[in-house]
Order: C-alpha cells, then sequence, then structure tokens
C-alpha cells in the first residue's frame, strides 16, 4: 500500500472541531474513514451536500454525516442513528476532514532514480524524487519536493516549482515554466507547438512557435490536456485554474485565475478568459474572444462571441442562460409549433374564402 | 513481421463449414487472405453487410464473399463468379474468418525485459511479457499471460487479471483494479484523479482521490481515453464493454455491461448506465443521472437527464431519436417557418382591415 | 538554450527583400526578433493580418510590421514610426521571416542514446537521433535526419521516412508507414485498433484490425491526436495535411491532401475527405460518408450525409453556412417567434367569433 497506515480514528467531536461545526447527536462516536452515503458503515463519515441524495440521510449506516446548518433527518426506526455535523459549507468541510483523515496520496520518496536520465547542467532542489525512465532536459530547474514520475520529459530550458507533481508520461516542452504545486496528470502535454499554419498556394507552411506556456501556481492539468505553446509570448494559465481531462488550450490563450475548464473543453487560439470562470464538459469557445470574470458556461456551449462578466451562457452559439432554456424547450416543440401554424394557415384559408363576397 | 507466417490456404467449403454458413457457387476455390470488397482478389475472401456497399458484389474480383441469407449478385458478365457464403450474420461469421485466417497480433515473447523496473513485491504470473522501460510498482499483481508494452506504467497495489494486453504508455493509477482479457490501447489513463475541487472563499481546493477505478473482464479502454479514479469507493467498467479513442469517464461512475461508447463521449461524474448501452461519437453526459439498458443514443447528443431503458435517442437537449428527426428537420427549414408566420401576420392584418366597420 | 544563438539582426530592406515586400519607412532600421504588435520593442518585427487588431497599428513600438499591401498606419503623434513592410499575403511574409530570424526547434544532435533500445533488425537512416528510452522494434526503417524523442514506441514492421520529428511518448504500432517530414506531437498514436467489434449474442467480439495506417509526406499530428489502423487495407492521411490536438480519425478513413483538421475533431470509420477539407474545432463527421475537395466546415458542426465540394457549412445537422446562419439567428429568437404565433391564434379566434353570425 502507498498509503501504508490505516487512518488514525477521531472521535465526532474532534472532526466537528477542526471543522467549525456543530454536532447533532452521539459526539464521542469514534471515526475511521471517509466513505458515500450508501456505502458508509458506522465507523465511517460520509457527507450530504447535493439535495439529490437526501432520502439516503434516512437509510445511511454511517456513522457520522456533515450536512448543511439547518439539515436533518427524519425520525429513523431502524435502531441507527448517525452523529451530524453541521456546517455552512459541508463539502468543503467534508474536504478537510478527508484530508485530515487520509490526506493525499502519499508519493514514495526514492530520490533521483539512477535510472532517470538527468542532464549535468539541470538544477535540482531538494528532496526531489525522480523516478526511473523520467527525461530531465539541459539546463532545467526543478524547485524542492518536485514529484517527477516514470516516462515524464521535460525538454531543455524548462522551469517547474517546488511541490509539484507530474504524472507517468506526462511532458514538458523546451522554455515552459511552471510554477508552485502545479500538477500534471498522466498524458498531459505541455507547450507542444501551437497550431500555426501560413497557407500559400495551398500548402499550409508550418510557423515555429518560438513561445512558451505559463502556469500558475496551483494550476492542475488533468490527463491526456494539451496546452499549445504560444506563435510568440506564452500562452498562460493563471494561478489555482483547474483543467479537466482532454482539454485542448490554443496558442497564445491567456487563461485567468482560478478557472475550471472542465473535461474536453476546447478554446481557440488566443482567447482569454478573466478570473473564475466555469466552463462545462466539452465546451468549445473560439478563437480572439474574451469571456469575462465569473462567466459559467452549460456543458457542450459553442461560445463564438465575447462574453460579458458575470454571465451564466448555455447553448449553440452561446445564450443568457435563461433565455437558453427558453429556447431549447421550445426547440424541442417544434413539430407542435408547425402543426399549430399549419391550422393558422388553414384556419385563415377559410376566412378569406368566407370574407369574399 | 510479428506475423511471421502467412495466413493457412482454406477451400471456400472450410471457411463455411467454420461459419456454419451455405456455399453458392465454387466450393474448392483457394482462400488465402481477408480483405476489402474492391481491393479483394480472386484467393481473398470479403464480406457484404452494409447495403451503402451492395453495387460491389456485382463487380468484386473477390475469390469469395460473405452475405446474408437472402443476397446474391445479379448477373455477372464479367467473366468472374465470386463464391458466396450466406449466414445468418456475415458480418460476425466474417470476423470469425478473419479470426481463422489472420488471428490477432501476436504479441513478442520476451518474458520480462532487463530494461524494466518491477518491484520486487510484484507478483508477476506466468508467460508474462514486459517490455523495456516499463514500470511496475510495489505489489502489484499481473496474471498470467498479460503483456506489458514499453513504457507503461504502473502504479503501486494495482490488480491486473490473466491475457490482458497494456500497449505502450497506457497508465495505471495505484489500487486500480482490472479484470481478464483487459485492453488498454496507447496512452490510456486508468486511474487518475477525479475532477474534484470544494470551492472555499474563491480556491478551489483539491480534495483526495482516494477511491479506485474496477475494469470488468474483456473491458477495452481506447487510446487517450481517460477513467478517473473515485472520489471515495470505486468507479466501475463492468464487463465487456468497449471504449472508443479519447473518451473521458468522470470520477464515481458506473458504466453497465457491454457498453460501447464510442470515440470522444464524456461522462460527468457519478453518473451510469445500464447494459448494452451505445453511446455514439463525441455524445455528452451530465453527471448523476442514469442511464437505462439498451439505451442508444446518436452522435453528439447532450444527455442531462435520466434516461429509460431501450429508448433511442438523439440531440441535444436529447430526446426520443423519431422526435428529435422531426425536430432537427424543422429546425433545418426555420427561415421557411418565420417566412410563412410572417404571411400569416400579414394576411390577418389585411382581415381585420376589411372587416373594420 | 536548445537555440543556443541569438538571431542575427538584419536590417528592415534585408528582410523586405526576403519576402518581396515594400518598404514604407526606415529601410536601414535594424530588426533582431519577431514578436506580437503589443509586446514588440523597436528592435522586433511584427504584422497584421486579422483587422481585429488593425487598431495597434497605430501605438505598437515595434520596429518593423508587416501588412497587407494597402495598409498603412494613420498619422502618428508618439514619436515612433514603425517601419512597414507591405507584401500580398502579409502572414506568409511573416512565417518567412520568423523562419530566416528564428528557424525551427534545433534538435540535440545526439546520434542514437546507448539508453535507447533498437532491434538489431531495424534499419537506422544517417543522423537520426534516437533519445533515451525510445524503442525501436523488429525491421523498423527510419530515414535519415530523423528525430526520435524519449518514450517513443515504435513496433514492428514500421516504415518512417527521412527528417521526421516524434517527440516524447508518441506511438506507432506495427506496419504503419510514416511519409518524410511527417511530425507527431507528444502522446500522438498512429495505428492503434480500429473501432471494430461483431456483436453477437450480446458480446461484443472484437474484430483483428489487420490494416495499418499511412501517413503522407508533411503530415503533421498533434499532441494526443489518434488515427486508428484500418480493419484491413490502411487508413490514409495524405500529404501536407495537418491534425490539431485530441483528433480521432476512425479505421479506414481516407483523409486527402491538405486538410486542415483542428483540434477535437472526430471523424468515424471509413469516411473521406477531398483535398482542402477544413473542419474547425470539435467538429464530428459520421461514418461511410464523402466530404468533397475544398469543404470548410465551422467549428462543432456534426456532418451526417455527404458534402458536395467547395461548400461552406456550419451547424448540427450540418447545413449550407449562410443558411445555418439564418436558422441559428431564427433559433435564438424562438421565443418571441412562439410569442408572434400565440398572437396571431388569438386575433384568429377574435376574428372568427366576430365572423360568425
Amino acid at each position: 500500500m502507498i498509503t501504508e497506515l490505516p487512518p488514525t480514528p477521531r472521535t465526532v467531536e474532534e472532526l466537528a472541531a477542526h471543522v467549525g461545526g456543530m454536532v447533532i447527536g452521539d459526539k464521542d462516536r469514534q471515526i475511521t474513514r471517509c466513505n458515500g452515503l450508501t456505502s458508509a458503515g458506522t465507523a465511517d463519515i460520509s457527507f450530504l451536500s447535493n439535495h439529490k441524495y437526501a432520502a439516503h440521510l434516512n437509510t445511511t449506516r454511517a456513522g457520522c454525516v456533515v450536512v448543511g446548518k439547518d439539515t436533518v433527518y427524519m425520525q429513523r426506526n431502524d435502531g441507527w442513528e448517525p452523529a451530524l455535523i453541521q456546517t455552512e459549507d459541508p463539502y468543503y468541510s467534508f474536504r478537510q476532514i478527508l484530508v485530515l483523515l487520509h490526506g493525499f496520496r502519499a508519493h514514495p520518496q526514492i530520490g533521483i532514480s539512477p535510472l532517470a536520465v538527468v542532464a549535468k547542467s539541470a538544477r535540482i532542489g531538494e528532496r526531489v524524487n525522480i523516478h526511473p525512465f523520467a527525461v530531465i532536459g539541459e539546463n532545467v530547474e526543478i524547485g524542492d519536493n518536485t514529484n517527477i514520475y516514470p516516462h515524464v520529459a521535460i525538454m531543455a530550458d524548462v522551469r517547474i516549482g517546488r511541490d509539484c507533481i507530474m504524472y507517468p508520461s506526462s511532458v514538458v516542452y523546451d522554455q515552459c515554466v511552471l510554477g508552485d504545486r502545479v500538477i500534471l496528470q498522466a498524458g498531459a502535454v505541455v507547450g507542444c507547438d501551437g497550431y500555426g499554419f501560413a497557407t500559400h498556394q495551398g500548402i499550409h507552411n508550418k510557423i515555429p512557435q518560438i513561445g512558451n506556456v505559463v502556469l500558475g501556481d496551483d494550476v492542475e492539468v488533468g490527463s491526456n490536456t494539451v496546452i499549445e505553446r504560444a506563435a510568440m509570448e506564452s500562452t498562460l494559465i493563471r494561478a489555482g485554474t483547474k483543467l479537466g481531462n482532454s482539454v485542448v488550450i490554443g496558442h497564445n490563450c491567456r487563461i485567468g485565475e482560478h478557472n475550471l475548464l472542465v473535461s474536453q473543453v476546447g478554446i481557440a487560439g488566443s482567447a482569454s478568459t478573466g478570473h473564475h470562470v466555469v466552463l462545462a464538459g466539452q465546451v468549445g469557445v473560439a478563437g480572439h474572444l474574451h469571456i469575462g470574470d465569473m462567466v459559467r458556461a452549460a456543458a457542450q456551449s459553442g461560445i463564438a462571441q465575447d462574453i460579458a462578466p458575470n454571465k451564466d451562457i448555455g447553448g449553440t452559439p452561446s445564450m443568457d442562460l435563461k433565455h437558453a432554456r427558453r429556447v431549447y424547450m421550445h426547440f424541442m416543440q417544434l413539430p407542435d409549433l408547425v402543426k399549430r401554424l399549419r391550422e393558422v394557415e388553414s384556419e385563415l384559408a377559410d376566412l378569406k374564402n368566407k370574407s369574399q363576397p
């Protein structure tokens, strides 16, 4: 087991204190583990934040459940009463308890494997783990405590901060810069050539992509996600932004702070986003446009123009979300609308006939 | 050549017997190879199951063609008559003949390469091939006859069944479980961290993903497809399910048996499917919903609510497929519908004018 | 630095001569570097080809700007006058200057690393670079000057031309054929098994995929893009075609010359395209259809039928682009159209009431 030791048990009271929550029920119960509502046993703690699952609160065998401020369960007659920990933000509180009980993946402390290739000119920080078959290029800098898993390729002149994790087969092309606590999931590609061609007399001539990619602190890049290097200057992903899996970010994009770009989102070249933008799964964004701060786009939206800040949008082409919902409701009723139009036409023809002398 | 030996020739009669088919024409002809209808030569066998290609039956130079029960070709005047093998299910019969004549890729029998890294604590079955630069972590179990290609990373505590194939650069994160005869195509990622963040005061706090992924027997995972590990418990892909390329399966999904999830499908977290579900290319599925047994969704569908069993659906948002076809037909005629509405409005205004005293 | 030497400075006049352009302004200015309009300094050259950025021409600090034949800037009062180089095709001209000043990525000339595995039966050309941990299978042929980066796997019987670049973790399955000057970005997969299953009695039986993939000269394959091998015969990508990132090409597709298939495009099996086809981001193409020469499809289009040559198309299902624009305009106005229909119905009811005796 990577996580060698089982979690240390904690009482409900200790866990409540850890998240500033209020206990209802048995505060002395011992909790050893986090688990889902339907699978949890009496020594497990679970949570309820999605109302869809509220009914499980009356049947769960969990020893303890983290819930919202006003949430209680109905009288239970099955002889089991989960303790409740009520907090403002049960999802976040449960996350704090997960971190306390289980922590994050423990990375093998192997130092620099003799089976890795590390260029002599590379500068490697303290307590860095570099796994077998990783390749670290010329002049690369890697900060303290960073983990480089097998089959990672870091090309020349890359700068990587401290406490980063690069999972197997992730690739960073030359001259890219990664902040601190950056995570690349397996197969992520940072800094490949931008899709830049000058078409001349029917030939697509490749344009040298002389820029790079800069990832801010705390950026996470999902598995097999691709971030193109800039044609010139830098493709930017600012601090705190999390990319899902198989996302594609085109060259020269400037993605703001604390964005959530969910799996399979695609953003074409030179687009930019403000802070706290959320793009749900499979959203597409055209090139050279700007999405304002705090914009949230529903799954599969097609965004082809600038979006003002704070908008919730949806649909293809993307529209104000409330409007989009009305549009799609009518869209699904088109056969009925056409029938009504046909009836109107027919009645109108009747009326015209009658009104003729 | 990996496949060192050319296929052993078989007569049309032998092949027909192999698939329980009826021969029309020259049963003694020698067949050495499978090939497409338009490329096949007189020693090749081909098949016809898609009516789109029916005309080729009258021009093919194939020595033999596997066809449906009632299929024959028109009188040919070009001096060539392909033998026919008629069966109930010509596509499946042709597949049986392909397996007989050509077989599957022959994997190099190299044993455990001295250039692979295999943890001492790993338990490796009989006749396992582990290629150079593969990495097998602590406590990993690998069943008999499994093939591990170069640059595969198997992290700690993974259990892999027998007769599996893991192609280059596929990655399995710690604690995941793979059944027997599982195939990971190149770059597939099993068990990376789920996209789980608790947003608190504007910061997206990573939630430890302490669950795993469980793949049933005979699951195939396409190239660069990503299956996230569960936040807690397991993301499940049940037996016999085949995932295309660049598919993304979110954390805690439970995918049923014998599903076909075609390339670029995306399924958000905690969604589930019944058995024999088919999702065509680029379909998107929202989180926390259930798709019933035998549901089939057309390409690019956007599924945002539970789907009852046995439904054929299409469109965004997904609708009953027949309804969707009518909706999209009218959708494409919207300019005409608007014109008709305008005419109605204008005629109505005329009538009202006339009817005024 | 990979590119060890800074670019050699050139005068505006030299650069103009290189691209056959006409100079307006200071022809003796020394230019050392290419840069974007808003970042460029007085020794930098930039370009303007997208009218969206025209205003920057009046504020840029660039020493020189490549522009179209008729482009000049307004009188500037800020004491700086960029030299202009006017050409027919400023984007292509700027590309030529980029190549002159910066060139393409300089590949480390390392020869064949002793840490790579190269089968004895492989035939490797002159001046080939094979990086540590690359694996070259039996009977592989690699042409002169080709670069094979770390963690590349080339399976048996593959033929690769000269001047190719295979970036880290790209994979080529057995028996595939790559032309000259082919580029595989990181994680690209060429020749994995096609998604072929014969479903029989509820079981999806894998069909051996005995074909291969053939990539023409000058094909570029983006990061994590997947090209399936043919079931039989070959999946073809013809010369000069450029695939973006996370594209999926199904088995037996025949993609024409000089196509641009942008990121996340998905093409189902046995589809084909003519020459100079452009499919923008996230376009989906159904199987067994043909897209004619010079067709251009807007982003996210869903193409489910043959498309005649020279068409510009858009939408789902794909339509003539001009028609699609009208359709989507009305689509977004559906709530208003329904309101108008309701008014017509109501007025008609009034009229009918009145007209009754």
